[in-house]
């Protein structure tokens, strides 16, 4: 059950730009009306999934003034018109005296569409009721203020909880300023991720690696390192399984990469190299004539790749590198989600692969405790998801 | 569902000494009326769990001629009387005409305690249900064929599937001449069982070492090597927690064990240490002062070990050893079962320990897939438990 977010006096709210009326926060009847409705805007937002970085999830129903069902629109993909447009234009005059119920607060810049707060007013509608309040700076409360201010009724924070887990890519990429970090690996019971000849082609059977090709068509970009581009040769496409490709990245130091790589075609999905200040002239020139974009960050890390990628509208990235880069990633803050695919098998090996490299830990009581969010079959294998937030699920 | 086994002409019975009239293979209709009777008789047989070794867990319910329930009883010790004994005791001249359900077959040769076919003759039942056939070479099918000679009516194969379950480690140990092997470890999501300076206290949470105890106390031994002797110095017991404490056996070649250990105070459980013929003359001399049992084994290996526990009676070991003993005795055949306890922590660390040396396996391919039978939630960490069956749960 959605705890309504606290909203009103204080906090949240906009960085001192707060209107003087605070949007009423909803009664429990209030709350247990609007429910339904913000469910179904929610379904409306996810149908968006994987579409539309640097853009939120965003989902709209529109009902007249008898409560009576006149619109529905959703975000589709960056560029293309915000979720009340669409609703609002499927409504008409029938949205006039009517409730527009959206998953995140409206926007109230120009951004490269025009602000739906004014899209909203125009239409005449009386009451606007939202999941949360959008946390990008340039809305921040804002958007409601302004349909506050021209006596529209605003109602804040029903299903918030729902709407915060779907957009948490978004959330944490407009308040971190990095895209948020999913990890994933498939390893046997015993902990392997390969065999100690380097043998790790299939740990996991064909359930689990669609459910790969499925998520990496909802993420903005997967990442390598140059170990796991020259050791494995992988594809990281979503084999058609999603709803576009994501940007292939390979974050190598030193640029010392082979000439023939299935990431240098990229007529499947686009591939950007990063790399640092060292990185060798002729690693350059190579990739220059493959036609490979590169990117120079100095220092070259996961925080400063991850900076960058959101610059370029990354909301959520996928590391499906190997130990050594895991561990830094998780060392560096930039791991916020965790799946592990789990195959009921043992590899065993004294120098066989594991998922992490060094975590710099001395004594066990300092790990840290993963929040699981589910268990999953997915064929032989099992799927572990978990998240860096303290709640897990419970049994 | 149980499938009744196929009973009857050929195949399982004893080696040749097959009565002439073969038990009847139940009917439906049989296997609906009895079944019910069956599942208490597989209740009272649990109520011996960890104390029948080297027998098996037996229970028996009498019914007199009009159906009506008139005893029970189960083996709660090796040594003390039979199942069908206890139940025809409460019986008394009630059983006379009526029926005894007996989740494995009646025994008919002398014992510690006389056989219990003629126990049953000698009471007047008309019909014996069992469950299974008695794999012990003693019985197999004779405790049944002298019942039908007798005239009674025999009825085999009413919950086979769940008794061969709940005895699978009896019939393990007298089809093999080993006992059955379960190996157990907790480990982090990625797979490690210490950190690179050996910290592992504790991987798992407090719940989970309850539930380790709790099944130390229903093996009949616990196996370790010398590593973890010297290493961990662990005790072994089940802490109260069990019907009674294992054997704690210490697999050690050369007897380079310290002189100060838990496992040298025997006040609450037993220990044995086997060796190979090259161990150390300090080394023995040392156990012989401390008072300890030792066993020399040549060659000393985790299948001569399981060999010389059968010969003492063990039905079940659990292996709790470290990475190179678990691969040993994985790759001698020595393991039957897993139970990984798997904590929601990353450990990471390039040298850190991981469950299981090497299996030297060079393909992926080669690994053995392992039968989940469950998962289960303990505290934060969760519990896989596997055997090599093929027949996995399904989700």
């Amino acid at each position: 059950m959605a705890q309504p977010a606290r909203l009103g006096r204080g906090g949240r709210w906009g960085r001192g730009r707060l209107s003087p009326v605070a949007p009423m926060e909803p009664t429990a009847e209030q709350a247990a009306r609007w429910r339904p409705w913000m469910r179904r805007a929610l379904q409306l937002a996810a149908l968006g999934q994987g579409r539309t970085s640097p853009n939120p999830m965003v989902g709209c129903v529109v009902l007249d003034s008898s409560g009576q069902l006149v619109g529905e629109g959703f975000h589709a993909q960056a560029g293309h018109p915000h979720a009340e447009v669409g609703a609002l234009g499927q409504a008409g005059a029938r949205a006039e005296g009517g409730t527009a119920i959206v998953t995140l607060e409206p926007c109230c810049h120009q951004g490269r569409t025009p602000p739906c707060s004014q899209a909203l007013l125009a239409a005449g509608v009386g009451r606007v009721v939202v999941a949360m309040v959008d946390p990008d700076p340039r809305v921040a409360g804002q958007g409601l203020a302004q349909l506050q201010d021209a006596g529209v009724e605003v109602l804040a924070g029903i299903c918030g909880q729902e709407a915060r887990h779907l957009n948490r890519a978004f959330i944490h990429r407009v308040s971190t300023g990095r895209p948020l970090g999913l990890l994933k690996w498939a390893m046997s019971l015993d902990g392997r991720t390969a065999l100690p000849n380097g043998s790790s082609q299939w740990i996991s059977g064909p359930e689990a690696r669609t459910w790969v090709h499925r998520l990496r068509g909802q993420v903005d970009a997967v990442i390598v390192g140059g170990g796991t581009l020259r050791a494995d040769d992988p594809l990281l496409t979503s084999r058609g399984l999603g709803p576009r490709e994501p940007l292939r990245v390979v974050l190598s130091q030193t640029l010392d990469l082979p000439p023939q790589r299935k990431l240098w075609d990229q007529s499947l999905a686009q591939t950007l190299v990063v790399h640092g200040p060292d990185a060798s002239a002729q690693g350059r020139q190579q990739l220059d004539q493959l036609g490979v974009e590169r990117l120079e960050l100095d220092p070259c890390t996961p925080v400063t790749v991850l900076e960058a990628l959101a610059q370029r509208g990354c909301n959520q990235v996928l590391w499906e590198c190997g130990p050594a880069l895991a561990a830094e990633a998780l060392g560096q803050g930039c791991v916020q989600q965790l799946a592990a695919v789990i195959a009921p098998k043992l590899l065993g090996g004294v120098a066989a692969r594991t998922p992490l490299g060094d975590l710099g830990l001395v004594d066990v009581n300092e790990a840290q405790q993963w929040g699981l969010q589910g268990v999953e079959r997915l064929g032989a294998d099992w799927l572990w998801q978990l998240n860096n937030s303290p709640r897990a699920i419970q049994s």
